[in-house]
């Protein structure tokens, strides 16, 4: 048990559930994990109520401010000081007791708020928004960034996103972690000028013994497991996020208007129903909790739809990187990488 | 039975399965179509004692040189002067009487051949490959422009791609086709640099009554059946189609997997199963035949995987662009689209 670990702020009014999702999820995590801490930030008469058990494990910021799903980013952080989600940022940002922020608010306002109220690594040029998307490996997943958070990204920030991932993973105990490129192609020759560069300078990185650099890899590839970092400009990486997303409710919704119209589709879907279902929370919700790395301090997006299942699984996955150091981590492999692309660039 | 129809070409080398699948599909569609003449290029000797039957309706090239799938496309295209796709491409070039061509040969050979040999209409600065995608709607598909053929397009360019396809869906019968362009939000303030300012320019062509332009459309909508066209840079289109075909591979890999382990699920499975590879063998091919769009004939690629049954519909396909006079009509719009971004850029 850590009893030292540091407080996570949650905020618990963003996303389309609210409250009870929020505080639902945080009962159970508090529950499940006694060294968990929590900063819940929201309406204290609904909140206290249901934490009181939990003493002094439960910290309540009073507000019953949102950030609505459809605000524009820049002025509703600027604009609403006291809502849950600046809030929240704030206690991140200034505590020294508080180690991560979890919201399920809109991905805008919390990207702007992140960047704005916590700030970015120094050396970092653009924090990415970087979710984990499931491989047919039982228990192997890849991380992509960035999902969408910088548009027209240039070849060194895309460096700067593998640098980060690297840290991340290697902080999460992985030894080498297998980073590619996502590009349209496996050969160097191919794929936009962006990547072409952005691959000549993670060769190098390569063979400085810094990155274990795998090289390109096309998008109907990256769910076979080869690969541990998919790095890309936000908008591809927003495409290829989005595209998996609605290709997978093609196909469920395919199948269930199959099963809809015929009675032997419909028995068969009897037996496999439990198995599928298991398949779908297990394999497909992998991209809720979502982390934007390069930030000071770190910050997890949850799905807008999150339920309270979702927001224990999102505490639970806070919990793995609160103490991670990752700042200091990320500041050093951006700098080392800095001084080695400076000489050989 | 339109006896006056064009011949098509088809490429009888090409491809993963060569000859017999493509002389396999074609036996099937000279048989299902009375109107359809070929010239087939490949290997007389094989071809020759299969197709005797229908006389005149077939003519053959000899060839047994052929373009393989890892070749360098540019140099395979100078130098194997006797390949079936060079000649299949100067048949259709020289000749008045070819309309299309048609093959499984590499994507890369077969729009590198395409694009010097047959030549890019008046005023299209750059030919698309467009694929065409299933969508949730019975009977409803999108055409995705490009998917791959261009990296870093322009705004202008990808005003084009949307001409384009605008003019090949009225040639193909529909009033109004809707139009959208590929972005990571709906808003007109998303995306990257080159994709706002073809939003400005689409919005203009829809302001003149030229093109029904529906806005943005994001990735994960697209399979929705709301929009006819989706256009893409072709790195992000690249995007967009390997990532529908790794994601429905993956979750149909999954579920065999989930099959395979259960013995209710196998029960289930069985009952499904018909069902199941009907989808599949309808829904998820639908982008075995992809026209070329811009080039002044038509050349349609096959999956490289095409066997005897998709050769038949990527012919069947042929017949129906081969009629079309798609290259009077792209060349039409491109210029009336030329004056107005013009007047107004």
């Amino acid at each position: 048990m850590m009893l030292n670990m540091k407080k996570i702020v949650l905020d618990c009014l963003g996303g389309d559930n609210g409250l009870p999702a929020m505080v639902g999820g945080a009962l159970v995590a508090l529950k499940q994990n006694p060294e968990l801490q929590l900063v819940m930030v929201g309406d204290a008469s609904v909140i206290k109520p249901q934490v009181e058990q939990f003493g002094d494990r439960v910290e309540i910021i009073d507000t019953k401010v949102n950030i609505a799903m459809d605000e524009h980013p820049t002025t509703a952080i600027r604009t609403k000081t006291d809502s849950s989600l600046v809030l929240g940022l704030e206690q991140l940002k200034t505590r020294d007791d508080c180690g991560a922020f979890v919201s399920a608010g809109s991905t805008g306002a919390v990207l702007t708020g992140g960047f704005m109220k916590i700030g970015r690594i120094p050396g970092v040029s653009r924090p990415a928004l970087c979710p984990v998307m499931p491989t047919l490996i039982e228990g192997q997943e890849f991380m992509l960034l960035d999902a969408g958070a910088n548009m027209d990204c240039t070849a060194v920030q895309l460096v700067q996103f593998a640098v980060m991932a690297d840290a991340y993973k290697k902080a999460m105990g992985m030894e080498q972690p297998r980073v590619a490129l996502l590009n349209v192609g496996t050969e160097e020759t191919k794929g936009n000028e962006v990547v072409k560069t952005a691959h000549a300078m993670l060769i190098k990185l390569h063979n400085a013994g810094i990155i274990n650099f795998v090289g390109n890899v096309e998008p109907d590839q990256v769910f076979k497991g080869s690969v541990d970092v998919v790095v890309a400009d936000g908008f591809w990486g927003n495409v290829l996020l989005k595209t998996s997303e609605g290709m997978a409710k093609f196909v469920f919704k395919s199948l269930k208007s199959i099963i809809k119209s015929s009675f032997s589709a419909k028995i068969g879907a009897l037996f496999l129903g439990r198995k599928l279902k298991k398949f779908k929370a297990e394999k497909m919700d992998k991209t809720n909790a979502t982390i934007f790395l390069g930030l000071k301090k770190s910050v997890v997006k949850m799905h807008g739809n999150a339920d309270a299942r979702k927001v224990t699984s999102a505490l639970q996955y806070a919990m793995t990187v609160v103490d991670l150091d990752l700042h200091q981590r990320i500041e050093q492999a951006i700098a080392k990488v800095e001084t080695l692309l400076g000489e050989n660039a």
